[in-house]
């Protein structure tokens, strides 16, 4: 068994950095298109026999060194009684903006409102065969409550901040249920197989440093605490928050993802060294010609050796325009040079 | 004359903070909704009486302490030769990726490419009188080229950062061709009539300390530079760049703006203390009720108390949904406060 992942995660010794990327499952891999031409994405992820089938993509092509669940970080938005379109980016029906919005959400239980991810990790963990580690995630509270508050993607999120600065006993009524489902759906993630757990805090970094601890890292971390019992290493990943490094140094995770807008070490240093870190090549990086590629995946392995853990991966999410070509460069250059 | 604006830029005792907002003439101003629902947003800043119109309606309507050009960030890539199109975005027809279109830029004589802009400064020097002085704008070289290789806004830059990646002396000539044309620009605003300058570099927060400090500060260092023998007081602006605010501290403006993310005073910190600091409100408290807005307004005016200086400014620009009325509070609340 390949468990490089887990022992870096542990702070244990590895010969080399393991290596997965945010993304690896997608639309860079021409197996994945195959899949995707056949069926829309909503279909993709509620179908666990074709989720485990694309989550297990990059694993045989690439060879990293754990697979994430193929799934959508809207997903516990449907266990709290929503409906999520895509047109092609997700679109609420109904953003959440009220009291009376929160009021109505109800926390169910994920294994009956969304069974197909349980499915989904439970077909991966037979077919993975302990060749890599099962990775399992969710959206932090606060990035799950931009989006359900927003009711799409966007630029600044100022209906989420308007609520956050203007209404912030509501928010944490939002949050309170928000925090709940995601709980519940992390620790039936990995009660059906999942060998680690990813909160993704994608847009905590819109956030000034004072809005963050009261709005996100104080959910993320109930949230993490929750499912410490259950002994799986805990990942925290919030985009663009290099302004919120000295307050994320209190999280009770076991790694935290890093963007690549501060080197590993620089990164480290405001963390208070106190956590293995997972990154963090800029993914345009892979857009760039080979030799380039191989000069800055040796600089990040280097810094990696000053770090108390490392996992390698990208400071965010593959890039669709990636070539296949390049990623396979890249996880041989961290197996060679790690 | 209300000079309270330049005296805080020079750093001289001024008995309260002088406020502007960036995008203080836009959508939130009836008055400018007018103008705007009878000719598109090309015609309106390439149209000297009507952009001048527009500056001034802030002045009239709020009070600001200093006026600011209305224009588009990318007139200087007309001053270049290209075309640009808003669909409502800017469009660039032909996005420059090439050692080839690169030559094929043209660094004219801006007054006589695009003189719109220094007719619309002088009418407003006419007109304001010396109520209030006149800010004169570009962006930032790295931003300006940003969009040059990309063609459009864009959440990630990929085919710009791609360049910078994988083509440094490409970018590195594309960026000294828009170097040359923003210092022409900025000095043909400062002849027209401009009190004071100031940089955007809003995508500057993309790039990580190293790539920022090759690529982005160096040309507008460089600029300012250029610029410093006219004697008006600089601006720099990078948006999200607080993990560039040691690096930044090596600029050669006089005044720093700075976004919400990190207080004034930790800015400061991060600056060595050595910058007059524009900012930093965040725009989505103004969506935000009035006793809020008020409470924030007070605590930043509190810490623009401990810099060298302090020019009162949201930390980006004013959101198009923005109440004139939250407007008109923020202004009155300042003044009051400071």
């Amino acid at each position: 068994m390949n468990d490089l992942f887990l022992r870096a995660c542990r702070r244990e010794r590895v010969a080399r950095p393991p290596i997965w990327l945010m993304r690896q499952a997608g639309r860079s891999l021409p197996e994945y298109r195959e899949v995707r031409s056949r069926v829309d994405f909503s279909t993709l992820y509620r179908t666990p026999d074709l989720a485990a089938q694309v989550t297990l993509q990059p694993v045989d092509r690439l060879g990293v060194d754990a697979a994430i669940l193929f799934s959508d970080i809207l997903v516990p938005a449907e266990a709290l009684g929503l409906k999520v379109a895509f047109k092609p980016g997700p679109i609420l029906e109904n953003p959440v903006r009220t009291a009376s919005d929160i009021e109505q959400l109800r926390v169910t239980e994920p294994e009956e409102s969304v069974p197909f991810v349980f499915e989904a990790l439970e077909i991966l963990r037979r077919e993975l065969a302990d060749r890599v580690p099962l990775i399992g995630f969710a959206g932090a509270p606060c990035t799950l409550a931009a989006y359900l508050v927003e009711g799409s993607g966007s630029r600044n999120f100022e209906q989420f901040k308007r609520l956050l600065i203007g209404e912030p006993a509501v928010a944490h009524r939002l949050l309170e249920k928000i925090t709940a489902i995601t709980e519940k759906y992390l620790a039936a993630q990995i009660r059906a197989g999942a060998q680690a757990v990813q909160l993704f805090d994608t847009w905590a970094g819109l956030l000034d440093r004072t809005c963050f601890r009261e709005f996100a890292l104080r959910y993320a971390n109930r949230v993490l605490e929750f499912l410490r019992p259950h002994g799986v290493p805990l990942i925290y990943f919030a985009l663009n928050a290099t302004h919120l490094l000295e307050d994320i140094a209190s999280c009770t995770a076991d790694v935290i993802g890093v963007d690549w807008r501060l080197s590993l070490v620089e990164a480290s240093e405001r963390l208070d060294h106190k956590f293995v870190l997972q990154g963090n090549l800029d993914p345009c990086v892979l857009l760039a010609p080979a030799d380039e590629i191989e000069r800055r995946v040796a600089a990040i392995v280097d810094l990696g050796r000053r770090l108390p853990g490392h996992v390698f991966n990208l400071g965010h999410g593959v890039l669709p325009q990636t070539s296949v070509e390049h990623l396979e460069l890249l996880v041989g250059a961290v197996k060679r040079l790690g």
